[in-house]
């Protein structure tokens, strides 16, 4: 039992503060451990399902290991779907499954299904506890065990591993007996290392990037990085090029230093891709793609980039496999995306030192090169935004910018700018039906600042992703988009909500995903600070939106899925404040409220109708095609 | 898309009848093809855990293969519980996994998981359906998958096989195409064959049964099966061997040509064997174990088996792995345990008419000899339990039955009736206060004949395999021992109430498993044979009962998980006529409006306080030792 026992005590030595575990018999050793640890919050949520992402919840946030344990048999299968989603999504999880001895697998005995390597091909890794660790080796091994799943959960790419303990009984310290935390136990830290490009490698990119003339970066799913963004918005400005993200990349938010970043996001792709303007397309089209982070939310963005097929594509990441999404990839750079600009910044400004060398040596504004480069760029994109002809960088520094640079650079531009002044008149325009659709708009127009936002698969996160974030506020976004389940939606809000009780949480749903996930709420801890919104339209209203199912007979039935449910009763078991509206006049009345601060966990359930949806969404469409022919 | 539709038509031609899908984008193809065929009904459930259950169910009932739909992505992985149950259960399900095609596996694309294999080793096999079937290979290769993966998961032992199905774009025929389904489809059928010993091997085995003078049979679970019982008395009352079995062995079952059934089955070991009484337990030990079936409920039982360590003990299962649960198998024998008993007694009468042809040949009685045999041991077990001395057989044809086998018996038929005695008494002993346990007593004394009875895991099972049966009733067990997990005891039996709706589906669960799998009632079909009785003492009682955790200072929070619902709102939720009871006087009251057929699903909650539980069911384990002591 002491080596178990010691398994709080490490996870504890490396940081790890959170546990979430779930009840059970067999795996009463690992409760009793973790429970007793002075320097670990240990919660307790029933269903394992719900477990495991307000597990992925809390790391997500944290940006560290969170531990897991349950007990043996199926509760560590219902752990499965975060699992996934972790491994996809790249969060480290440490799961503690609780097991039976290796010699009582298969002999008939309750809750024993066959643990070892549970999550296949979504876990980074699989041990197994030594069954006896009375021999000072198999001591040592547990130990080791335990250092090794921890350090592999948070190493580059992150992601969830999997400690299968078997246990012996007794499962209990004998009455008065003490148990204690080895102070001389084995801790093993992995430091975090980064990798570098050489100079000359970077000179290589940098002459690549100055001799393309059409240059675009795209961010994908990223947790929020004020520090890549400082560097992003640099290398935007000083580059002009446009950087595109949908809003789980996180590149919207404001930066102490830069308040003005007109390169760095573009966020209309659903609406500007999804037009059919060809000669916009065309105007856009890459010929060397940047990328990082995870995946997209836009699927017009994504077919849009496929079809263009650019010369080059580099895709830059940490570590891990990289994925080819647009069947265009030509190299792979594996480091932080912070690290690749900031390096491309520096070696540039390096680059134009050297070359002013000799005229500008004394003059200051060169102590801080990719400052300056970085105030001519804003200097360049404001000239471009209020469409005043382009006036020359007038010391020459900025010849990464060539013409051509800014020819590119026009068009995109202003199709950002004129999709915004679509969707904004689309959205204020007076007599129409209550919808979905615009009650997302006005609910995320309300918003609170710094808000974590999180979207639930399905419509929800498609539809906040072409309707965007009012600017200037801080608002973190996330979603589960490493599988895109709808399975686990609000749990993974629960667990931030859990993890940042200083800031608000505010949860956007649909009705499927929501009644999916009920248990999300079944446990005994607080979330004053959560807010969820729980759009129903009775069913998934998003088989009436995408083409296909809307013309099958079976749309109904087998697509659309109606559901009668009301979330009032849910909030009535879980002690959410609720409120229901089913016009635009109770839901600006009650947004206020809602999100008042300290007012405690609430529910917002907006009332739609699916077909009123359809049809809304079907008269926006119509309208971005005109607006963009 | 021809392909994939025949898939639906090569599951009919096997004769399965139900599909249960859950809704999805991805998986479009295989909707459509279960949606349209004429032959089959297929019923949509949301959420995947719950969906999966829910088939689970119906197999249960069926006795042949149910089909399981879903999208891509983590769809699949919340069906992984029920998986795992179905194969510790042996339960035949065939699970249509859509996927995106392997170009697009790991490409950042949403709802893409690694899904070849994903129950690992959960499931019986995992095939992979062709992406491209226009060449004529791959057409066949497409079909004989579907026929073989149906054939492996109903052959002996049944359980959950996957097909993976990539798809391409386009999923929906165009407006107006009509798909058809081919009738020249390959369907290739196995035939069940059943296997047999010879007579030389079943002379051996009858020498042995013969020799040894105390022989036991115990059932482990195992469907309702009247000509299996029909043998095993015939079995019992010829050798004079007890037969124990757990409520899940359904041995209790009446046949119509055998109302009289004293051996088999005894089902009181849980009292008998939590008795300290060691003479007792001395003299009920086999020498000769004989088992079927899977698993045990009684602990007490296992445990006490698992000490005694019979010199010799045979498992009898039709195919698979044999466990070795009690720690001392010397034989397996691969046979169906109807076919193993009815071989035994059909050798032991040829045997018996063999050495009584010189003198009986002419006699009538012999024409049927394993009834004259049964006749006779009725006889002497009748003797026995009317405690009148031992009338040896007239004629001497039961030699089989030694005197040893006779002094062996009495033991355990004192045994059995002293504990029915016992626990008759001890329940309806006066001022109890209200109880989990004794309200439990009273629901079961209470069912309708017919009952399809679902037991949940945890206590529910556990008190229910104490308390037994009314006895004359017809009333089927059934509960998912196969991983005794408590994710889908709701849903096991909606799928139940679903299968058939002319018998009432009863289930008796706690809160825990209740709350965990509320999303069994999430659809839109109606139960109206379904009850659902919980136990709500508001959290996991069992660990308040079992030892170990009630003197840990964690008790409250981390092992009994104190949970504030009630069922209520859940009722309310589901259109569920709700009854809550919190004394004898209004459970009693309630019952029988409860169970009252073709009133419509209903739910009764029992309202009961955790402590007092735990008090009174030490109150009752104490008495069992007093009584046995």
């Amino acid at each position: 039992m002491q080596a178990v026992h010691n398994i709080a005590e490490i996870c504890a030595r490396h940081g790890i503060t959170d546990v979430v575990l779930s009840p059970g018999s067999r795996s009463a050793p690992l409760t009793l451990a973790f429970a007793r640890h002075p320097n670990l919050m240990v919660r307790v949520v029933p269903d394992e399902r719900a477990a495991a992402f307000i597990a992925l919840g809390m790391a997500q946030v944290q940006r560290r290991a969170v531990v897991l344990v349950c007990t043996s048999g199926t509760a560590g299968l219902n752990y499965a779907p975060a699992i996934a989603e972790a491994y996809f999504q790249r969060i480290p999880l440490v799961v503690f499954t609780a097991d039976r001895p290796p010699e009582w697998i298969d002999q008939l005995d309750g809750q024993t299904i066959r643990q070892h390597n549970l999550y296949g091909a979504h876990a980074k890794g699989a041990f197994e506890f030594p069954v006896d660790t009375t021999h000072a080796h198999a001591k040592w091994h547990a130990a080791r065990i335990v250092n090794e799943a921890i350090n592999l959960a948070q190493a580059g790419p992150a992601g969830p591993v999997q400690v299968n303990v078997p246990l012996r009984e007794p499962f209990y310290p004998k009455q008065g007996e003490e148990i204690r935390y080895e102070q001389d136990v084995k801790a093993t830290r992995e430091l975090p290392t980064r990798p570098q490009l050489s100079t000359a490698v970077l000179r290589e990119l940098l002459d690549a990037i100055r001799s393309a003339s059409r240059v675009l970066v795209v961010g994908g799913q990223h947790p929020a990085d004020k520090e890549l963004l400082q560097e992003l918005r640099k290398f935007a400005a000083a580059f002009q090029v446009p950087v595109v993200g949908d809003l789980i990349a996180n590149l919207h938010l404001p930066t102490p230093s830069d308040n003005e970043h007109t390169l760095c996001p573009f966020g209309r792709q659903d609406i500007v891709m999804a037009a059919p303007d060809q000669n916009l397309k065309e105007a856009l089209k890459p010929e060397l793609l940047i990328t990082f982070g995870q995946s997209l939310i836009s699927k017009a963005l994504k077919l849009y980039l496929r079809n263009a097929q650019p010369a080059q594509h580099w895709h830059i990441q940490p570590a891990g496999a990289a994925a080819d999404t647009f069947q265009s990839l030509t190299k792979v750079v594996s480091m932080e995306p912070v690290d690749f600009f900031a390096s491309l910044l520096a070696e540039e400004s390096r680059r134009a030192e050297d070359s002013t060398e000799g005229v500008q040596a004394q003059n200051p504004r060169f102590a801080s090169p990719s400052h300056t480069v970085a105030q001519d760029a804003t200097r360049v994109a404001k000239s471009l935004i209020s469409t005043t002809p382009l006036t020359p960088s007038s010391n020459g520094q900025l010849e990464a910018v060539s013409s051509a640079k800014v020819e590119y650079l026009k068009p995109w531009l202003a199709a950002e700018s004129r999709a915004t002044g679509f969707l904004q008149e689309f959205m204020q325009q007076p007599r129409q039906p209550f919808n979905e659709f615009t009650a997302m708009y006005r609910c995320l127009q309300a918003l609170p600042d710094r808000t974590a936002l999180h979207l639930a698969n399905s419509m929800t996160v498609r539809y906040a992703n072409i309707l965007g974030l009012p600017s200037k506020l801080d608002i973190e976004v996330f979603a589960n988009r490493g599988t895109s389940g709808i399975d686990g939606c609000n749990s993974t809000a629960v667990g931030a909500a859990l993890a940042q009780p200083e800031r608000p949480v505010v949860l956007l749903t649909g009705d499927m995903a929501f009644f999916y996930d009920r248990n999300a709420f079944w446990h005994n801890y607080l979330t004053p600070n959560l807010r969820v919104v729980v759009f129903n339209n009775h069913g998934g209203g998003i088989f009436r939106i995408i083409d296909g199912p809307r013309q099958q007979p079976e749309l109904d039935e087998f697509f659309e899925t109606r559901q009668a449910l009301t979330a009032e009763n849910t909030a009535r078991d879980f002690n959410l404040r609720y409120f229901q509206v089913s016009s635009f006049a109770e839901l600006e009345s009650a947004l206020p409220v809602f999100f008042a601060l300290e007012t405690g966990a609430a529910l917002l359930e907006i009332t739609t109708t699916s077909k009123i949806n359809a049809e809304f969404f079907e008269q926006y469409r119509a309208a971005v095609k005109v607006a963009f022919a």
